[in-house]
């Protein structure tokens, strides 16, 4: 009987739980693969600290990263302790040393994926991340094999669980942004520093890994427009309810024309689209190929045993395979996207002016639109709000980036604006 | 540059997709693989047959099966004919032949899988067939690999489009049953002959192999408990709506304390949840492990492009693998499983009592339910039906299938009873 010998850089959250798969699932696991699977070794800060679960005799922990890397005996290096300047070294001194690597790490992936991909091809070993992006849901391995026969004409994804299930109770329980972050908060799913998951900086992370998967080709982070959920009001959330729209952070990115147009951004998404009815911290992912047409995927984007089980569904995998798929390219060394501005893409917008309650505001909004080439599909605007000002809510045809940023800037401008003018996407 | 030679047995709508993608998709799927895909036989029953697609020179057209199985040429062949004795015929031939193969044929793996399995073992072959289910959602891949690290707790999956064509319709537009199949024949979507579609039979060929393949055991077709969508009615969709459900034709199997509970019924599903969403032709399928989660998956279940998709998947798998992977388990040789009896499992009940409009009806009937040990839920009697006979609808709570039957039974032969009484489970 074979034993795959494991060495985890980290020991919280995911590392736990995949510690108690390995317990839980383990004649499972020898049914499936005909082999066992032993953590040897646990690279820790504080290796006197109290831990909620303990492993068996066999796993020695260590504070040292080269009782990981230069153990002759470990088959398989497992990062799942974040960051990217630690995590990035592991990486290469276990690539170097002719191991495999499993990783969690979208952050380092979207920063130095590239740099590392080449580095593992060029050592012929296998450096897998399903894990990296929408937890449990089989995502990556999904694009990178059964859908990989397929041009992908778009993407389209619930990528943070957090800002999702933030949206998700502003709308169901009509809290304000700022109450729903702290329930959040209390609840464990936002951290105490929550910019990553609120400015979609964590999800930018992830839709950079998709891109490369879907695509062979590197969207390189800082060009990635990304807009977070900071911004989103109860009104606005309750216009587009309205409507028949549900407010999401969103991920996509389309082929327009051989070109890439990518972004992470609030938008309104129709209610009937099973997209619209991800709920709480889920994630879901829906991909559209040339020949599947479109899949949809939904499940937990996090948690100790989600994430656990695409950890475990790698280290399976690099057990198996004869020549290691990391990109799921036949070169990893990935070319830079030819990206599409994003000031030329276009798409239906929601606006929302906050007006002072005047005659005439309505006409005058409305020019400066036209004269943009924006063009009004539906308008509403409400009597029954207390206060000086009103809100005069738009939903547009499709207008373009540029077009929509100048126009608002020149209508914002204008005396009778009470504040900022909201404005999102319409999916 | 590698070329990979696949031979296709039938060139019907799937084969017609496959040559459709290999040839619109050849500089992706070069981009992907580093290799090159070749049609170089198909076998057909009538040579002179006008087509829509036709392949380049280099693929001959043949009668004689032995053109693909005998010919050292070929790498693999790809079974698109379906039926399962010239089928079956077929792919044991390219399996001694040391031949993998691809099939989309879900009845004959039903049929004769576990036969096939282990002399492709024994062959050392790759068997593969994810467009057998759900056409192009990448299920089998994703409990084969993704997933396969979960002790699998249930699936529930709506595995048939045409099933799901005609309930949908008969819900959005109030067509009845008739219609609807007439409907769905008019556009294709139904055969001359629906047997297979609406009496679950092709659903359950379905979840006898993800059966296999979530739990390494086989579940034999013939002791499936199947029942299809023909005794579905516009009166009960219109129930169910009331309630807040739409009834779907589920394939489902739960793991009961190690004794594995499946079968094709038709059940209210909670308008709620992802799976009431599933409209049209469509597929899904929930997968619940004990360390992912729910992960769910939706996509088209048919169709020339979307299986097609499907087996070129496992075409490009094919010719990566080292070990091929075919049952997902270490050994193919699958026992049989523990099966709950049927009459033991146990489900929340719709029931629809058609009763002659007099006094006590409602009292007799709640009596012989009580003796079974059925607790009612939720009731609703309608004044408004026009006849001497009105509908009774109740909710049940959690009761045994063997209760249930002998309950409904002792109902059916009382005097006030004006036709058969409908049952369904809730999901």
């Amino acid at each position: 009987m074979q034993t795959v010998k494991l060495a985890l850089a980290g020991f919280g959250t995911v590392g736990t739980g995949l510690a108690r798969i390995l317990e839980e699932n383990e004649e499972l696991l020898f049914k499936r693969s005909g082999m066992k699977f032993t953590i040897t070794s646990v690279l820790v800060r504080d290796i006197e600290k109290q831990r909620d679960y303990i492993p068996g005799p066999e796993t020695r922990f260590t504070t040292n990263p080269e009782d990981l890397t230069a153990d002759p005996e470990v088959d398989i290096v497992v990062e799942l302790m974040g960051g990217i300047t630690l995590a990035r070294e592991i990486i290469i001194k276990a690539i170097k040393a002719g191991k495999h690597v499993v990783t969690a790490n979208k952050h380092l992936l979207a920063e130095h994926g590239i740099e590392l991909f080449k580095l593992a091809e060029e050592y012929g070993v296998g450096l897998y991340y399903e894990s990296s992006v929408a937890g449990g849901i089989p995502i990556v391995e999904s694009i990178k094999e059964s859908l990989c026969v397929n041009k992908i004409k778009g993407m389209v994804g619930i990528l943070n669980g957090t800002a999702n299930y933030i949206l998700s109770e502003m709308t169901t329980n009509g809290l304000e942004f700022d109450t729903a972050l702290q329930q959040a908060q209390d609840l464990g799913y936002a951290e105490a520093d929550p910019t990553f998951d609120i400015e979609g900086i964590d999800a930018a992370h992830k839709l950079v890994v998709l891109i490369r998967l879907a695509y062979g080709e590197d969207y390189p982070l800082a060009k990635l427009p990304t807009e977070g959920i900071s911004k989103v009001t109860g009104l606005d959330i309750q216009f587009a309810r309205e409507f028949g729209y549900r407010i999401k952070l969103i991920g996509q990115v389309r082929d327009v024309c051989g070109k890439l147009e990518a972004g992470i951004f609030p938008a309104l998404v129709k209610y009937t689209l099973l997209l619209a009815r991800v709920g709480g911290n889920y994630n879901a992912v829906r991909v559209e190929g040339n020949a599947v047409g479109p899949a949809f995927f939904h499940g937990q984007g996090a948690g100790a045993l989600p994430t656990g089980s695409a950890v475990l569904a790698d280290i399976m995998a690099l057990t198996k395979v004869g020549k290691p798929n990391n990109t799921g390219f036949y070169s990893s060394d990935l070319k830079e996207a030819d990206i599409l501005p994003p000031e030329h893409a276009t798409s239906e917008y929601y606006f929302r002016f906050n007006v002072a309650d005047e005659a005439g505001v309505m006409a005058s909004i409305s020019k400066v639109l036209a004269e943009h080439n924006i063009s009004i599909a539906q308008a509403v605007q409400k009597g029954d709000i207390s206060g000086p000002n009103v809100p005069i809510v738009f939903l547009t045809h499709k207008a373009r980036a540029k077009d929509v940023k100048d126009a608002i800037a020149k209508i914002d401008s204008m005396p009778f604006i009470a504040e900022e003018t909201v404005s999102f996407r319409i999916l």
